[in-house]
């Protein structure tokens, strides 16, 4: 009998094979986000309990695209960046949970292994999709974060795409929207490999363990349409009214959470 | 509060979304294999407790290539075949526990998201590669599944190519080898949101439900390399003699295991 | 100076990079065809001088899916098959030139970069696709090149499904459709450097020089659907009435056409 | 008969459907350059009559990665990232004509079909690859274009990584070297479709109609490797000696060029 090691999949002797180092997990990106009001109705049907709506703006939803680096405690994945670089799209919605407000993301596509991993620790709902957002650059035809800069982003699964945004930066804001502004709450799940239940059902609390950001700005949405899939259900979520638009650029360090309720 | 269903992520009002339908899961595809000896002791630290060593020929292991359609009950996966299709990469060893002989898997590339999440269940250890695999056809220049067909494949994962293989079909044979014959024993394990051990720790037990399989055939292997990775150990499982190669057409429905032991 | 070798991009020394080998070239693969008829004014405004509508069914469209297998002289692609594996969808309708009838590709999207440089030798307007057929096999829940079998086919380009598909085999067929039965006539165009027209523009004829074919099978078309797309014209080609649905398994073997203008 | 237009592939009634827009193409994005020494009968050899050696240097070679965004007149590409984002690395020698130096291409792969057609009409050699690069970001733990920022980048074409290197920049520098800082000249070749010889053989000049360039940076090379492989000849570039490392943020408008000799 051998001891293994290693955080997450595969483990083996030396360790080396993980797909995941151990937390911390350093990250630095770009953040395009949408905020819109749907039906309350849909946001609450999307939050099992023990979690209850928010009390303020229960219809509020963020669609956020991120671009991101991000690397475990030896950086190396920066310097091999296939491993260090990908991108997701979510969708956050807010929640409460024993008197405190939470953030929790209902839908999430990625375009790396690793990311999608990292979500089943995290308790992210993560498919695969292919995501683009427009880069910031210096020089033209890129835009800058400035005002007046324009950034497409778009989303799409299974060949099909998904949702699409365009949206132009108008001045600095206060803060980057306030849907994906608490700590999340998520549920981590595995079901029961005899199909009864689930052998684990845990709500997790979550954040950033340390936190730069650059000036975040508010941006307005010129264009936002989600599409229909068989495999999907954004149109369930309607875009009543759009509460705005916002980039920030983040370096943000993850190292882990808590249980909220270590079995549900 | 709501309730929300689907078998595994995401998981909403309908259950539209989950990205794995309920298992049954129904599976028909080729299987290339190779089977080699190595080190014994490079196969027992692979083998967490309370795994043993197989007692016969315990450094042999199976290399095998799959190229895979699946779906779910309703088949709709198959009319839509980006959400079928995909193709695996894995090495499985032999193991015991109470005495009776298991196949394990020690590493597995997958190249869609469902077949990742499948694994998280199943306590495969999938990583995203790419994976190509010769496929027989009725015209040249594509082989034939008869003597004298040669076949290639190849595993790559971070734009590194990772192992390959030549074959060429001999005859027909009694089995497709015997590494990868036994029920499954797998741990599944989901770190602690703390980052202190996991959360859960399980051994389970999975094997087919049903099985249908067309003619095994042997195959000479011409060709076998194993390459380094900064995040593999494929190398230190040295090739000391092969064993033989493998190819055959399987269909085959999976619907659940069960725990061996449910907390580790 | 020094003379550099090879059939086409890049050219060295030895002709060990070039993308592509000198023909001839080997393909099997399966072809999955849907026949329709739209507007003939749609297809004649497709033809360029000196191509002329058929005279008979001039609104009949060909839209065939292909799962290719491919190589040169020395059959090494398909032992190392992520040379050898693409997949195609493209559009044929019929023209006439001097008073013979040919087949001419009018959009054709394929998924590997030698596919693509063999599209600027032969005239085909190659961009890049998803491209995703389902593959008949011995077992369930894969379909057999058999009467009941049912193949779904779908088209995406920049994260957009553009063409979709799902037919029924119903029995066997005297021919796989019509409409892509001719030698095909395309042009090969290479735009002037300095943006004044064209340096080269080329009407060529070209034809397999070796075909082998399984039975062909009529299919019953059960679905078919083209979507818009900012980048595409697919919607222009209304689908005003089914023509019928095929599927054959074939190997091909091309080795260069003739001009029938060659300097336009 | 029917006019139809689009710059290149495909050609319809309307235009919409080409891959390509009519030049002026506009591009920004990074460049990561390393120059190194080879054997001069190396470069010598892949130098097509009419072009000689450069008389200084004759062994230098730049190896260039760059991360891009580009578009067409309207821009649209920008706000459909998927149609405008794209990656490229590639070889660059000197060479002699008419005692004009010029920059010439030998290898380069691209990741977008848009690109690749490009290359056709520009005459450089494009296949298809993977192609990362670390980006520079204000925020730990990526780099910025500042003394000390590392940055590392890959390429892989058919599942085997071809090239990679690791720079840290050491401070600014007058120019991004030296070997791409020419007018292009390349070859613009159509083989016949009778198969001999060439239809079409052109050598053309081309360079960029407008430049804006931030600071170029000086950078220590870590870390080069060319690997092999049966479709390329890289290790045949053997390096001999390191000449720099260079990295500079630009914007580019592409509008043509002239023919050198239109008829070769």
């Amino acid at each position: 009998m051998s001891d293994v090691t290693g955080f997450f999949y595969p483990r083996t002797a030396t360790g080396q094979s993980s797909l995941l180092p151990s937390p911390p997990w350093y990250y630095a990106g770009d953040l395009l986000t949408v905020e819109f009001r749907t039906d309350p109705a849909r946001v609450a049907e999307l939050l099992p309990a023990p979690l209850r709506p928010a009390a303020e703006d229960p219809g509020a939803v963020a669609l956020i695209w991120a671009d991101w680096q991000s690397c475990g405690g030896d950086h190396a994945e920066m310097l091999d960046p296939v491993r260090a670089q990908y991108k997701e799209a979510f969708f956050v919605v807010r929640c409460e949970f024993e008197g405190h407000t939470y953030s929790r993301c209902i839908y999430i596509w990625v375009d790396k292994d690793f990311a999608m991993l990292r979500g089943i620790h995290q308790g992210y709902p993560k498919k695969f999709g292919s995501i683009h957002m427009t880069r910031p650059h210096p020089f033209a035809p890129a835009p800058q974060v400035a005002a007046g800069g324009r950034f497409g982003a778009t989303l799409a699964a299974n060949d099909r795409r998904l949702a699409e945004t365009i949206v132009t930066l108008t001045g600095p804001a206060e803060r980057n929207g306030f849907v994906n502004g608490h700590p999340m709450a998520h549920h981590r799940w595995l079901p029961a490999i005899d199909g009864r239940g689930d052998a684990h059902a845990e709500l997790i609390e979550s954040t950033g363990a340390k936190f730069e950001g650059g000036q975040p700005w508010a941006a307005r949405v010129d264009h936002l349409a989600l599409f229909g899939s068989p495999t999907e259900e954004l149109q369930r979520l309607e875009v009543k009214e759009i509460i705005g638009g916002y980039y920030r650029q983040i370096g943000v360090v993850w190292n882990g959470g808590r249980s909220l309720v270590p079995r549900l």
